[in-house]
């Protein structure tokens, strides 16, 4: 974990990533949404040592995003589940996937997603749904949100105001 | 960064991780997004240390996420811009901030994502633009691609065959 507190910094990024820790977490999280759920089977798809997988398994029930079960009492035995939140990290993972696809693959795609209907091939890409506009640097920009500080409002503020004259001058 | 080679992953999410190094790299490349190219910018918008973030930028420099330019020859200065591969990763960032809101904003948005034609806040989601379905767990599922080793080809089998044993039990 990170000495510096992320969940104070007023940034959804930065909580986000405070709750998922670090790359094993990450991967851990990979692992449960391929339908994994126990000790045996993380540690032998990631090659993790116990007791990392054992800190990194209980930093992720903390955050609530993994919900440990009880599968047998003797011996005692638990398994992991994915919490709502846990399941809602699944956009941030085919995000990472489609960005390692198209540009650290030069060898071709070791994964890819499926539309289970059509097999085919789908770009999982990011859009707006009211408008089925793909997101874009050009239309979509972040703003504060209801519950920003003032240094987050004026913050904004100032990279709405950079940005006009920018594009005013090209 | 991690002692495991996750480059040598035959996962393009953690080829990804390993791109991004760690935390650090990824607040980075959120400044960059939000249009900020100087050092003296990062430090001050992210609290970090000058030593960790000289590594931070040159691991991203290295990378291939940022570029160094030159702006200034007396005295010395770069600043820091975003490649292609840089920019592309701006879906991930997104996702973070969509996860995070859902999640881990119990006082309310700090940031939001706006379109700038209408105004109206947008819920970036991952969809498939061929068909504007929005990505869901039932409909696309991952599967082994072109340049899947045997042992993933093998594992996304044992999986999809699990899915619609449990499918077919339900």
């Amino acid at each position: 974990m990170l000495k510096t507190d992320l969940s104070a910094m007023a940034c959804p990024i930065a909580r986000s990533l405070d709750k998922v820790g670090e790359w094993w977490s990450i991967l851990i999280l990979r692992e449960c949404s391929y339908g994994e759920t126990r000790f045996d089977a993380f540690q032998k798809n990631l090659g993790i040592s116990p007791n990392m997988l054992a800190r990194r398994l209980n930093d992720l029930v903390d955050a609530g995003l993994l919900e440990r079960r009880r599968y047998s009492e003797r011996p005692p035995r638990d398994e992991y589940v994915l919490t709502e939140a846990g399941c809602d990290f699944r956009p941030v993972l085919l995000a990472l996937l489609a960005w390692g696809n198209k540009h650290f693959a030069p060898e071709g795609k070791m994964i890819v997603l499926r539309d289970r209907i059509s097999g085919e091939e789908v770009q999982p890409t990011l859009m707006d749904p009211a408008t089925g506009a793909v997101i874009d640097r050009a239309r979509h920009a972040v703003a504060a949100g209801p519950a920003a500080p003032e240094s987050t409002r004026l913050r904004m503020q100032r990279m709405a105001e950079r940005r006009a004259a920018a594009e005013a001058a090209a």
